[in-house]
């Protein structure tokens, strides 16, 4: 019998805590009273059991279920589904760690990870730095020349935005080629080995289709967004169609009430991502240092055979923050800034700026 | 230019929700600051507009929010994406409702609905009937017997728990041909016409494999996690490949911080939910009775074209509420009652029991 150890925070009292902790165990394995499971076997080996409780603050407790790998399987849609599927509907539920102690389930992993990136992008040591393509509604035309520009101020990596999918406005079978050629003309120019990373989108014809365009016009990484796309089809793509790296976008998962670092760091790298985004503190969004750090360190823990990945802290940075991001997070950072760049009375400027900034962090901290 | 309008709920001080609102609209939009939108056509036809700030409580507005359909295109998942895919990440919003002046965007919508459904099931009349096979862990021979039991007792339909993917121990391969014969030789000896919803779900490709396998064996339904498996994946199934109703259910929903009525009501419904399961008021979740009204009402209201979706309250149900529920919902309503009908002394005599108690209350109504 194999088990994951899920750490669940429950606003429950004192008296009612470990009926609510063994109810939400049934919840999220047999799904019925225990009354109704009458099979030994699946009574033993099958239905949650509550391992431990403690308390979590005024009127709130943690409690450790353990809920059964084999109802996992090798699907990372069911693996959300048994840590969080019915219990996302029960709101004094949240998800906040799983441990391994019979090992993880079967998911890729990063199949780049922070060297094969660094070796894709031509990036050895140091910050990587990454813009983004924007605003969505922009022409072909334009976001090609944006491109350009961003390649020939020296970014490492440059991406769609996230809604950027596949508008009317700039057509992901015209914008990505057209796209890449100005980043490939950019890099024989520059010398520079900058990559675009598109933002894949859809279902998984439309993603089979943007992928075969990807193929063709000779990109370098692609974006999604796991939570949008199904985590099952990352997956399937992870394993058997991508032989780029992949970034992560945190799209839809804020609200799930599963950890941050559960979820941007140790399931979506178990699922494949070599980059994830996350909103950094201090800037649009309201994730803490802490849950920050946390996510970061969830990305490069030990995790059974899986190479580390790299955080991408992003969400309205600014190329003032560079120092306190390469020393809070070390070099093994993607450093992300788009707004606020494409906003400066001289954009062209401001890139260069940002991306010498980082390189001179780089040499002090080298 | 065609626009929706999305109703944002925001804790925000007076003072700030102007500003806070604008930021949202950039956000869901062009997620950049306004200064970076150079381009007058994406400024006005793209960035989204504050339509109007109301007050929502203490320290609470509702902000509507014009975001461009353009930027959704004819794809559900860049629909949510528009939506809430980085505001989920602001803890201080949420989504209430949508509206769609300019026409919905292009969702194939239920392609059964009620009347479909009725007709399928031959169920012209008063409630539908609904049962779950469980536990997961369970042999495929023991969920076969427990299909023909259920069958034999005269339900109109049997799901798989949505905890019933494709485990070891009843492999989607072996279980859903043996159920579904189970099935079958019920109806063949009662001359009913009982249908089974298997469990769709993993990767794309695993979802075709098990499509085939639905198709051999003659299943008359589905059941699948919209958003688990991702909302453009079932679009696209619903669109290109199902020729059987959908039965959708809520997983990882809960925590999105979008209204129910609006994802699991018209949301669902746009991507094709012939059937939504909700957690009815009362069992094991904590929806209200208003929540669950609502989501009844999107899923029959005016709607463009598309026929109206039938609920699926559920989650703890008994049979001893079959008449409120009745009373409650009316007579285009499908009763999921799993568990408890498994865990009486004598589930056939309880199965038996709940039929019988819906049609003597269709009758009542009738």
């Amino acid at each position: 019998m194999k088990w994951m150890h899920v750490t669940y925070r429950i606003a429950a009292s004192a008296d009612d805590i470990d009926a609510r902790a063994e109810a939400l165990a049934r919840e999220q394995s047999v799904e019925c009273p225990a009354a109704a499971v009458r099979d030994v076997r699946v009574r033993e080996a099958v239905m949650g059991k509550v391992i431990a409780i403690g308390p979590d603050g005024p009127d709130h407790f943690r409690a450790c279920i353990a809920l059964a790998l084999e109802t996992v399987g090798d699907d990372a849609g069911q693996l959300l589904n048994m840590l969080f599927g019915n219990a996302s509907l029960q709101p004094d539920v949240s998800v906040l760690d799983v441990a391994w102690p019979d090992g993880l389930p079967d998911l890729p992993g990063p199949r780049f990870g922070v060297a094969g990136v660094r070796e894709r992008l031509g990036v050895p040591r140091g910050a990587i730095t990454c813009t983004a393509l924007k605003p969505v509604g922009s022409s072909v035309a334009a976001l090609a020349a944006l491109a350009g520009q961003q390649a020939r101020a020296g970014f490492h990596l440059i991406k769609d935005d996230h809604g950027l999918a596949d508008p009317v406005s700039a057509p992901f079978a015209e914008r990505v080629p057209a796209i890449q050629a100005a980043v490939d003309a950019a890099n024989r120019d520059t010398g520079g080995r900058c990559v675009y990373a598109p933002n894949l989108s859809g279902g998984p014809r439309a993603v089979q289709g943007q992928l075969a365009i990807c193929r063709s016009a000779g990109v370098g990484a692609v974006m999604l967004c796991p939570l949008v796309l199904g985590v099952s089809q990352v997956v399937e793509l992870v394993r058997d169609e991508l032989d780029v790296p992949v970034l992560a976008h945190p799209a839809l998962g804020g609200g799930l009430r599963i950890d941050p670092a559960l979820l941007f760091g140790t399931l979506f790298r178990l699922i494949g991502a070599d980059m994830v985004i996350f909103p950094n503190h201090g800037g649009r969004f309201s994730y803490d240092v802490a849950s920050c750090q946390q996510i970061a360190a969830a990305l490069s823990m030990p995790l059974g055979k899986h190479a580390p990945a790299l955080p991408v802290p992003a969400g309205g940075m600014t190329p003032e923050r560079v120092g306190e991001m390469c020393a809070s997070y070390g070099e093994d950072v993607v450093l992300l800034v788009g707004g606020a760049l494409l906003a400066a009375q001289d954009p062209a400027r401001a890139m260069r700026g940002f991306v010498e900034a980082v390189a001179a962090e780089g040499v002090k901290h080298g």
